[in-house]
């Protein structure tokens, strides 16, 4: 073959499409719900835009070009970069709160694996401006209702805040390199190495036990609300963390009023990345391996890191490719009904015209319906009608024809009706709803 | 401001996406209606893929670049050539018909101006393998269903045969290199560089002015089927030109069945590509200048020039920016309801969380709710849900929340009642529908 699609990429038939945008408008619909308007924004933005964000590293997994006008340019790798520019170039005066959503491609240029793709799929939101827990927790409770709704039953939200550990590093007076190499470690979540990292014979940090100790035993802590007080206990010694604490306590509360429940607390949630400045949480969905994560957020300040004014955005990205994974994986493969539910077929030349015409009334009264067009012998209707799993057949026939009538078989019951011409549609109308 | 988005793209706020969803959604539902169903191919391709379909040339208005592996891509400029990839791969085995409708954007380098963009939309179909009038007469009558259900009723389809002109070429024997510089000619729609090109004092055909006398007859020759008679008596001479006619003159009488009026039969449309076989049309709206152009398409064989088999499709793609832009011009800008009809605030402190609990309910009933981020003050609560234009706000506040109860305040009418908590969500429900 000489034309194939790119590596990595996919092509989606009608089935899955028709899955996907089922899960698409289900995703919508409960960012509606919650106040939340669509934007979107250019499939590429300046190179400069993700390199200010994530550091020059990022272009390794760019696809990143100039254009014809010299430009440095790339396909956007996630939308919140292009989200914090959109706000910065047109909604600094808007009044806030700013609720965003948006659905949309990224790109990454990486080797491609089960799950993995060099073009995926994000829908995600910002909450900009509201400084309040119950903003936190509003964004977390509608990421809970958007995956529930998909028919994901067994998600449950890991929940940080970084203020703590920032705090901990402030009272120990770690420098910002340190800093950074440590939160690699717990981002990558690997028991072992967080132990050589923090309390092993060579550890990151050398002439600070007490820290190494404190934070390998923090990282340890994941559970329910009863946790709290296990932290509270470890890191009392330690002023700086005390502001972030009762941040996190009162999210949790929040939380709980927002009818968030299948949450734990997790110390050891990282996300990485140096502009998140309170909360993060990640959501695991229980089942899928190493596909579990379909979604990251939390707490950032971008804009301010684009040279914007000091504001506070909550939001997160599910990972689209990852939850129409998980909703086949956790509920199996699910048989959709045709779309198309009347077939009209002309049964002699004379009128094939005739069911034209009809196949056109029918579809302006918003009934979908296939008429042949490839001329099909009368034998061959019945069987092609089958096929394409219609409800009804709209037959027409001379001599029906010359009373103003055609024929409209049931083809479950298998029950034939004489119909005249112009009450087609509500003969059929009146049989579908 | 130092982030701004790439020249010749665009943001889409809220109520811009709103419009185009609808209008997204509109055309889904006619094109399913015709039995289409929706696909979806990759933002870029093999740059080979647009070059073997559209010549060298087209490179100079692509973004085309290498990737990390040397592999020389291109985001699409349009997406006939990805469909007809995609046949290759994935579909020739299944039986024809084949009915694919598709929607996203495509991108080219130019220069950028009113209505023309580097991002932009392309809705469209491809009807694979259906050889009759009917297979083309349909696709028209849902490009046409398709325009009308937006709103735009003074949409005029253009549609000429090309087999007719490439019979003359064959009567007069034409080469290829001349028969396409005749073309793009014709394409431009300029009268006075055709009379030049064809009539003039230095002709691009030299030696055939009974030729050059009739092609440029014809290209004068636009009006409803009455004019085919006259057709008819020009081409009659020509042998070569006769299958065409006759194929010419059963779509018109097919179009008509299938309740297509708004025709023009315009032997000056020429689409310009050299894969066209049969049928081309163009679609115009009056009163848009230069942007009057909203459709394009036509049969061609695009699959055997990728190398595959010799199948038949025809298609077309509707510029959906221009779309937008003729709704707009046409019926002018219509205001749209909020989606959030509900706001619930807290009217003390205390009361807050049992707000954010009642917020829940209502949306995960289906109910678009706003609830209070920002601990207003009792007085701006009204201000606020009078801002936002909900039809209900649920003032939460001490001494009902001691009777289980709240108070819902009908933002139109200024009526309030007091309603038990667990009947908010029907109470509004009862309201509401």
């Amino acid at each position: 073959m000489e034309f194939e699609r790119p590596r990595g990429t996919r092509d989606f038939l009608f089935e899955e499409m028709r899955e996907r945008k089922m899960a698409e408008d289900t995703l919508r619909n409960v960012f509606e719900n919650y106040g939340f308007g669509e934007v979107q924004t250019p499939l590429f933005e300046d190179l400069k835009l993700f390199t200010t964000k994530s550091g020059e590293e990022i272009v390794d997994q760019l696809y990143n070009f100039k254009d014809k006008g010299d430009r440095d340019l790339a396909l956007r790798p996630e939308i919140t970069a292009p989200i914090a520019r959109l706000y910065l170039n047109e909604l600094q005066k808007t009044s806030k709160p700013i609720k965003i959503y948006y659905y949309g491609s990224c790109f990454r240029y990486e080797r491609p694996q089960k799950g993995r793709f060099r073009q995926f799929w994000q829908f995600g939101c910002e909450l900009i401006g509201a400084k309040t827990p119950e903003g936190e927790a509003e964004v977390i409770a509608m990421c809970n209702n958007a995956i529930e709704e998909l028919g994901i039953t067994t998600a449950e939200f890991n929940v940080n805040h970084l203020g703590i550990i920032r705090g901990l590093f402030a009272h120990f007076d770690i420098d910002t390199a340190t800093q950074r190499e440590i939160m690699v470690v717990i981002d990558k979540g690997d028991k072992d190495l967080l132990k050589d990292s923090l309390v092993g014979e060579n550890p990151i940090i050398k002439d600070k036990p007490e820290l190494n100790e404190v934070l390998f035993k923090l990282m340890d802590m994941v559970g329910d609300s009863s946790i709290i007080k296990d932290i509270e206990e470890l890191v009392a010694p330690y002023e700086e963390t005390q502001e972030a604490l009762e941040e996190f306590k009162e999210l949790v509360k929040t939380l709980e009023s927002f009818q968030v429940f299948n949450y734990k607390l997790n110390l050891g949630v990282a996300r990485g990345l140096d502009y998140y400045t309170g909360i993060v949480f990640e959501v695991y969905v229980e089942g899928l391996g190493a596909q579990k994560q379909v979604c990251g957020g939390g707490t950032y300040n971008l804009v301010k890191l684009f040279g914007g004014e000091d504001v506070v955005s909550t939001g997160f990205a599910l990972g689209f490719d990852r939850l129409m994974n998980a909703i086949e994986e956790l509920n199996g493969k699910v048989e959709l009904e045709p779309i198309v539910n009347t077939y009209v077929a002309a049964i002699s030349d004379s009128t094939r015209h005739n069911a034209f015409s009809i196949a056109q009334d029918l579809r302006k009264a918003n009934i979908p319906t296939e008429v042949d067009l490839s001329r099909k012998k009368f034998k061959k209707i019945l069987a092609y009608a089958n096929k394409i799993d219609v409800k009804y057949t709209v037959l027409v026939g001379e001599r029906d024809l010359e009373e103003g009538k055609v024929t409209i078989k049931d083809m479950l019951t298998g029950e034939q009706e004489l119909v005249a011409i112009d009450e087609v549609v509500d003969y059929i109308k009146g049989k579908l709803y």
